[in-house]
């Protein structure tokens, strides 16, 4: 199983935010193409990801939105469509537990300390070890939005492994992809 | 100067569809879509590309809009902004030379024989030369949307060189990501 958290620093978490304007939620629509880029394959599906939107925008932050690529249905590529499935979850009254919203995506509160408590993260970073000369790939990965991690963020991420799939600074779902091809070509013995 | 070519089927050459149903417009979202993933950088834009949109749809195909990555203003990394500047190039009558929309946007008639006659072009296809193994990479790539080359385009591209991003069959995005990745990393002299 393969995890990527994607951290929203002002994505909304009230689900009455308008789906023709994504980048007004608080840049939702960074997180609806982490989603595409998690899981879309040219006619096929990575059902071995799980994709965890961790949202800290007004007014009930966190919150987090959990994919699964075992079980999501009416997923379609377009932002709009990762989009109404996010303010759908966030319409449900969310718990500590999670709670399923429509097939294979779920909300609950809570924002990154829960995440970290439950997987082993590594975190990407320009300066950390290049994802292809690493012996093996870690299975979760910790992005951030078009903003930088926060300070108290920081404290809970400084002491985790740090990897770089490149010499520029990349947006998070292009970070997928590539991270996604990474592993791809490992599974079929490319080099 | 990096070209990205990519062949919409069925995307439309009208300026009237709607930005809250771009997948309406011939899959649109597919090609808005290509051009983040040409363009966007962490806080940065990728100046050294040109991405070519070949607009094979009703009612006045074909039609090609080219983003040229100097130039280009008022492109956000969402889909709808995007769509927004392709809508914008469709409502000016289009000429056989390229005419400019808005700054950076430019539409033309003509497909992809026409972008063919321009550009040495390198196509992807999962049975082509790795990528990483190429000694040097070709500057101009042709990627279809979500179906096949047809019969006529085959005839036009069946001999031009091959190459693959991976063992699996990617979108067009995603695999415009990949390739920044591996240019970006020659560039740096990653390895």
């Amino acid at each position: 199983m393969k995890r990527f958290i994607v951290t929203g620093h002002l994505a909304s978490t009230a689900g009455n935010f308008s789906l023709n304007d994504l980048p007004g939620a608080g840049r939702m629509d960074v997180l609806c193409r982490c989603v595409n880029a998690s899981f879309f394959l040219s006619h096929d599906f990575r059902r071995d990801v799980e994709c965890y939107l961790v949202l800290c925008g007004e007014p009930e932050p966190p919150k987090t939105v959990m994919f699964s690529g075992e079980k999501v249905r009416y997923l379609s590529p377009d932002e709009r469509s990762a989009g109404s499935l996010i303010k759908k979850a966030l319409a449900l009254p969310a718990r500590s537990e999670f709670r399923e919203s429509t097939p294979g995506v779920y909300v609950r509160k809570g924002g990154l300390g829960q995440v970290l408590d439950e997987f082993e993260c590594a975190v990407l970073a320009e300066s950390g070890q290049d994802i292809r000369s690493a012996k093996d790939l870690p299975e979760a990965y910790l992005l951030s939005d078009h903003h930088n991690f926060s300070e108290d963020e920081m404290s809970l991420i400084s002491n985790l492994p740090a990897y770089s799939v490149g010499p520029l600074s990349l947006h998070g779902d292009h970070t997928i992809s590539v991270l996604n091809n990474e592993f791809d070509r490992r599974r079929a013995g490319w080099h």
